[in-house]
């Protein structure tokens, strides 16, 4: 009999925090022992979050107060450049699901180059990154697993099956990202009010996006060779939800019946992504609040041009779903456990 | 050991439908056999509700092409004034649990004034007001069961505590509601368009709304004397969600304290409703795709005045999930079985 | 001919100020000269406010900066407890418009019980409450005129006139106002983010907001005799608009077409006060952007109770429309100059 | 002293007829002296948009009891394939601004290919492409409009002067745009229903939208060659706007600096399209309600890759707006007269 685990969150003011609280409430092996919130401590979940006053939660703690003892798994739930001092501070026996940047980028410069100084180079080889279709096998041995950013999640899907089997032009390749707010955190910024949002759609860190070398790095190792990715994220009014509209060439010989063969293989016995009948485009609300991410797959008027597109929501499988996710691997539960809740539409 | 049981949804098309199958499918006692939409039929449920295509889930049918034999409970989310039929033409083995308004209004001349004929009035002594908290032992022997509509839901959870212990006065009780969109339906209207309906509010049915009669239909049987509401609906840009703000005076003797110890005890022992702390109100995010109901206790300003504010997610507590509620009672499972979803937020 | 003016906007980057320059770039007898925003001093409007990049606008400046002798009217957009110490600075000439609650209570005690101390009493007398279509006379005059905040505006039009005609009873009038974000202001906090805004809804500041004594003021002058309201504001997504549901009673041989009959005696000859025909209701979406506000009058299923309801833009009639219409009273000119534009619908 | 002329706007009931009442309401030589809705004849305009109840407007008749001596310009602002016949139909001596695609197509043989039977090719020759500020000198002088589409203007505004000048390679651009609902118009549809846009994102008509041939036939006018584009609209929950994303390759000696040079050179003179400052980047809501048309222009990390944003609203520079501007061109009024409302935000 499947054994059950004990669970901390660091960082469980944020959205991601509140969100994994939601998937392993319903987790049959998990049990929350620990939320840690600084800057909260000492105040009930319910107090950060309403939501969750129906649920039996353990108070809010800050990190000093932890007994590692008591904890198997620690998910990190804090903002990019805090994870890697919090985690170098840890007990080995406990196993480090971070959400975060911190550990994503195998390059430490590459790192420093996007993010400033790199806490713990080295812990970084020791990083699984954890995008869990592609990296079942290590995810299912890591102690620190650094589960991918929401926009490489949503791109790297219908991409990385193709690049390896070298169905698609390596160069050029676009992707044309639309993001929900919460992907910008809970912190209080002009930026993201909503009269400041509502009604509106504009671009972002047009040509710098920080989640570009997370997406090239991921695509160079699919392709054995360096790609260089155009990504251009916009920012619309909705809470939850990524929809890339990627656009790619097809390789000599290559069609788009063959790039829907090769997604096909890819995913057809994975729980959540799925490839969608020809024809059939996602929607980012065919997947709220759930950790599936659906694929299209559409030939462009441009000879030789395909589109894909693929929905996820950012939340979930861009962040904690995908977190919960590759505990359920690392521990031997059933990869879905905990996870079988369906989209909520409207 | 609980047996398992099959259900049937008529009328799968609709929102309410859709939220049946969600719930439904989730819950361990219960399989989906058949599922009825006579305009769809044939099609596959994923056509007409894509989020669903990850569920296993039988495909649309036609109402006469159903195998009764096979189910044993039918939940009718029909349209208003087509259920009657409906539920005449089913044999007596099938448990009947409806969301619609047709069996609602104990008095048939009073159901006839505001929808029209009564197509089955032979069958309208047999059928139990499915507001679960307040006619368990009811709904536990019925084999019609029909569930409260959401701004009866909303508006009788506070007050029916209240006024059964007289601690309120029965005349000038205001009602004020604000509904999200999806309690209109799926039904292409120009009043329910994105255009129509974003960024504003706006007030509907001001003095004559089809939920009036069914309000004080159960708020003069818990205060044993005829009872007439000011309820007044708002109509704003959210998908789900109503809350109503409700303004009482206080009986003879009491104090809000006093409500608020009612509202205690009548509540405490059930997994849905929850009275919140002095000086916490409710917000319809806060129960979002969940089957809770808030309840917030405020005195006002004018002597003798409380407010009673309230929130449910009129799809779930409002619809689909008390009518989840009231087939647990009925098959002796669990009653929150299936429904233990935490809210969506954000 | 009439002379045209120039005009400073103090607060020149929140909503209020942007709105006072939509209205006054229009003005064809207006000149917008100074602008002043003391942290963003030395940037362009068009850092703060991108949309205003199309207009020729002066820079951005200090306080401090002003030439007051290039200054015809101010218009002071300031947060609440910041104008009084502004306006003692200004030399006389200036003609004020605050649109702060800062000398909107006629009673310094009641000001500094809801507000803190007030930095200016002896400039209080001088004060004149901006109402217009109910103190037309006394603006014409005013040196320091302070504009209603946006809940008493959207209450006040529709009371007033009945209040003063004793037409209702003054005892247990009940406010429900549902406001968008707008109103909340611009500066970053985790209330007003879009993802706590959304797709929901929430009663704030229940049985104490600070709009509530600037009503009572008013309805205790208009029915000479003391009264206290209940008033409960609720926040929804929408950027702009207050609807005002409020319940009120018949006052002896009054009935509902005697209150149509006041109000429409009290604004048929106003440009901006609309009486709607029998039967219709006032939705915000149908005054976004104008300066219009329009009130419905409804007979309510409880007897001799009537609802009155009135809809504005916060940001307009609510606050910097209302402001300019002030203006043009006291400088002679029409008083619906500049402010002919229609609402923006959808 | 310039003449004012007399005005009909043919489907008044549509959101883009509604928008065509703002801006003539608001023009100091123009008077609206007929509405023609056939559905809602005998009706008076604030029926059917209740928003323009505040301004003095004629009733909607009949197409068939219109004066057309009374007409000096008709604005058709009719469903596709119904304005052929009706403008067959008018007297040589009324000028026709289209809002429709129905005289976009020079070859008559593409129109049918998308759109069905033409009903008046005849017609086709005299009709001139009204994109205002490449089309001056024939708008001057025509009789016969087509004002182009929503996602042609947002997408050739940007790409014309950079095709004429050959500066960008004329294969391979791809337009990734997001449209608001209006662009859907005011018909009863499920996929335009407030629940069904809400909080989310998807893309339509992939790889066949029937703006993509208009936007093709002038771009290769432009260019003087055949050019074949990759084109892809989203729908996203805001009421207007639409936001192109636009992908091109420098042609050879070109960089980012010369294609800003042209942009700044064709439009400098222009009162409604603005090239933004290097790193400033257009949004939606920043031309709300406005005729503006904001491009910003981008490096990509991909050499030799550049990306145009525009950004207007679709019912004002991509409808009801343009075609005002195309009316007082042809009338010889000033080209901004009656369209100098700022933007609306929030």
């Amino acid at each position: 009999m499947t054994r059950s685990i004990r669970a901390a969150i660091i960082g469980a003011s944020g959205y991601t925090g509140a969100e994994l609280v939601r998937f392993l409430h319903a987790h049959p092996l998990v049990e929350i022992t620990t939320l840690v919130a600084d800057r909260r401590a000492g105040e009930a979940m319910e107090a950060v979050y309403p939501h969750l006053r129906v649920a039996a939660l353990p108070p809010l703690v800050k990190l000093g107060e932890v007994d590692w003892q008591q904890i198997d798994v620690a998910f990190c739930a804090l903002p990019h450049a805090t994870t890697q001092q919090v985690v170098k501070s840890m007990p080995d026996h406990v196993v480090v699901i971070d959400l975060s940047a911190d550990f994503r980028l195998r390059d430490v410069a590459t790192y420093e180059a996007w993010y400033g100084s790199h806490q713990a180079p080295e812990l970084q080889y020791r990083a699984v990154y954890g995008l869990t279709e592609h990296y079942r096998a290590e995810i299912a041995h890591a102690d620190l697993i650094a589960c991918p950013g929401c926009y490489p999640t949503a791109s790297l899907l219908p991409l990385l099956p193709l690049l390896k089997a070298k169905a698609i032009v390596a160069e050029g390749i676009i992707i044309d990202a639309k993001s929900g707010v919460t992907g910008a955190g809970r912190a209080a910024k002009e930026a993201t009010l909503f009269a400041e949002v509502a009604d509106g759609i504009h671009p972002y860190g047009v040509g710098h996006h920080r989640h570009m070398p997370e997406i090239e790095q991921e695509m160079s190792v699919a392709y054995e060779k360096e790609i260089t990715v155009s990504f251009t994220p916009h920012l619309m009014p909705m809470n939850r939800g990524i929809l890339a509209t990627i656009y790619v060439q097809l390789a000599g010989g290559q069609e788009p019946a063959s790039l829907r063969r090769l997604l096909h293989e890819a995913y057809r016995d994975t729980p959540f992504v799925h490839l969608l009948p020809e024809g059939v485009m996602p929607a980012t609300r065919q997947v709220r609040g759930s950790n599936h991410c659906l694929i299209g797959v559409a030939e462009d008027r441009l000879p030789g041009q395909v589109i894909l597109l693929s929905a996820i929501d950012n939340l979930v499988k861009g962040a904690s779903g995908q977190a919960v996710q590759n505990m359920n691997l690392r521990f031997g539960f059933d990869e879905a456990e905990g996870l079988g809740q369906l989209a909520l539409f409207p």
